[in-house]
């Protein structure tokens, strides 16, 4: 993709004319701001992307619901509970969130997504939340975006905001977007929420089949330690404002469209994991050369998910003999005889293996590179077209420590 | 199983009659012993199960090449190297390795079963190990058990043999065994090599039945960190020297048979996992009233390779929330509501969680349990009659701290 077909904006959600936002502490935390509220001005319409846990936490029920219609004014999120594992109760508490950002903010409740995150099984505190949300209501501003991304994070330790300008249809269109998520990070979008908002003018079947996409490509293609959660979504509201031509054909604006979703959503995704849990390494997988795009984002994923991978990064060891097991025990079908494995960083590219085999590479030039923040493992199949991306960290002593204490 | 059934003996893969074996050093390590026979002096029937990685290395090849005639009468393994991704020429050794064998022992080539461990990507160092082939065939004997186990470590931390003595057919029937593994150990069998031997009387085709039977519901079902590797295989070589009546149908006797080879390879997959990188803790993971025994399988295993089930553990923090979303991610279809979980320990049993969501539990209990060395993890999804087991270990610091410098 061509970054420079996107201009990087300040800021996040709020970039989007249109959109007000708020963050505040309304109880449930003891001190760290754990309540956001996004509103939009206009009708939006709006879709959703959901864990494929078996286990959903209640807001996940009730925003799915909600989000049938395709359209949607407003978002409020609570961090510090997630409402899941919560029965009959946790279901009602969750349509009350809706129902009373619905009356504050003057808008029909089901316009209202709700979402949570934080611990499981426990009961969200309705009387803090409930006045909460009101004071939230009240606060809502175009400078709202940064203190909305700080009320949603857990572990996380920094908020997470992006916001990009790219053209569609001709036209000036504009992405903001927010995201949380520190561990726990895994496919079908563990622990992770994802916030975008758009001017973009899109029908909204077309708006669901574009993020659906670019989350595959994006939050579904980091890992930081293989497991997903109960509680994750990504949801965008497209507002219509932008000049742009209504998009409601599979076109060539709606790949254009589609391109910069996945733009901004490749961008939060790597910043969540930049902000995995210990970590102190960044690493994109890449793999060209796959029978098809699929099988080379499923091998992706399987290295980038590999515990022995990801502590040879923390060791800073060239150690492609795991690379190449992780990707045989991926589950795609290839031959092992036909792959190159290279590292790349700052100071430049090394092959470590070649058609499956060693190599008598430069350990010198290939600790260099892996004694950088920032890695790319390359893997290249030579066995057809496909290409895909996964990022991911290392595993260090900081993951052990934080996860045996925190109860999530 | 009933435990009763089955007697304990001293020793491993020696305590059949008609087997010997020796473990030396010949040069692959700098001190340690890293080159194991089996003999066996009668013809025995053979089978193996090899691992599922597209990433084979050679022995692994040149083995299940040789196994398919179900004949075997001798095994020969070497640990340092793996003899992995060495292209043809790690073929060629392989080949050249069951030949020397075949000819210090005077039996075919093509009756020696060959397996290798260690480092990726470097070729075997040949002169050595030929030379070394010789002098464990000089060294065979029926003491040779334990250093033979010892000499197919690799980041063991100790040897693994076992040995039962079961009833088959109203016969007594000896089981002996070895096997190695401690780090990268996950379903089809990472990193994992597994030898049995036993007396009893079995056609080829029924002994690879029961062992893959067994192997599924033992070697397949520990995890250390959720890698496979790309050598490992568990070999059973049975000399039919015991009194019991021809196995040769799927019937009650083969059951029995299949049971006791279940239970002893269970014994060795319990080791390997207590021997798990940095461990400190052994879990079993229970799953029942699932809809079928395969389902209850694939939840016990997913929680049992949960890092963050695995961190808790390491924590002891009753953190049922955890293994609940594990369960939910494992790709079966069950309905949480139903589900129950409880730990259980020596210093007894406390549910904490009922009808998928929290209940009042002791942490007080809960803690006292979680103290302890071995914890069992109890799920009840009450929506069937379906059974597994899963064993796993902590996920700890001195994981990491092994991982990150160990060139494997």
């Amino acid at each position: 993709m061509d970054t420079a077909e996107y201009k990087k904006i300040d800021g996040g959600i709020t970039s989007v004319k249109g959109f007000k936002a708020a963050g505040i502490h309304c109880g449930i935390k003891k001190v760290k701001l754990d309540l956001a509220l996004i509103y939009s001005s206009e009708p939006c319409a709006a879709a959703g992307v959901f864990t494929k846990n078996v286990v959903r936490a209640a807001p996940i029920i009730v925003s799915q619901e909600y989000l049938e219609g395709g359209s949607a004014r407003a978002v409020v999120v609570n961090s510090g509970v997630a409402n899941a594992c919560t029965g009959e109760k946790g279901m009602e508490d969750a349509r009350k969130m809706a129902k009373a950002a619905g009356e504050a903010l003057h808008v029909d409740p089901r316009e209202v997504v709700v979402a949570s995150t934080g611990v499981i099984g426990t009961a969200l505190p309705m009387d803090q939340l409930l006045k909460g949300i009101n004071d939230a209501a009240d606060q809502l501003s175009v400078e709202g975006d940064i203190l909305a991304a700080e009320a949603i994070m857990t572990t996380d330790t920094f908020p997470k905001v992006s916001a990009i300008e790219a053209k569609v249809g001709g036209s000036p269109v504009v992405f903001g977007g927010m995201a949380k998520g520190s561990g726990m990070i895994h496919p079908n979008m563990a622990t992770m929420l994802g916030f975008i908002t758009t001017d973009a003018a899109i029908t909204p079947s077309l708006l669901k089949k574009a993020l659906q996409k670019a989350v595959d490509r994006s939050f579904n293609m980091i890992t930081v330690d293989g497991d997903t959660s109960t509680n994750d979504m990504v949801v965008i509201l497209a507002n219509g404002t932008a000049e742009n031509t209504l998009i409601d054909t599979d076109g060539e604006d709606f790949h254009k469209f589609e391109k910069a979703l996945e733009y901004i959503c490749v961008d939060l995704a790597k910043m969540i994991v930049k902000d995995g849990e210990g970590a102190t390494k960044f690493a994109e997988v890449v793999v060209k050369g796959a029978p098809s795009a699929v099988d080379a984002r499923t091998i992706a994923m399987s290295v980038a998910s590999s515990n022995l991978v990801k502590t040879a990064i923390f060791g800073e060891d060239a150690n492609w003999g795991r690379i190449l097991a992780a990707a045989g025990y991926s589950g795609v079908d290839f031959d092992p005889d036909k792959v190159d494995v290279f590292l790349e960083g700052s100071p430049g590219i090394e092959q470590v293996a070649v058609k499956g085999s060693a190599l008598d590479f430069s350990e010198e030039k290939a600790s260099e590179i892996l004694r950088e923040e920032q890695i790319k493992i390359l893997i290249d199949l030579n066995q057809g077209e496909g290409k895909g991306r996964a990022w991911t960290c290392d595993l260090t002593y900081d993951y052990v420590k934080i996860n045996a204490s925190y109860r999530s």
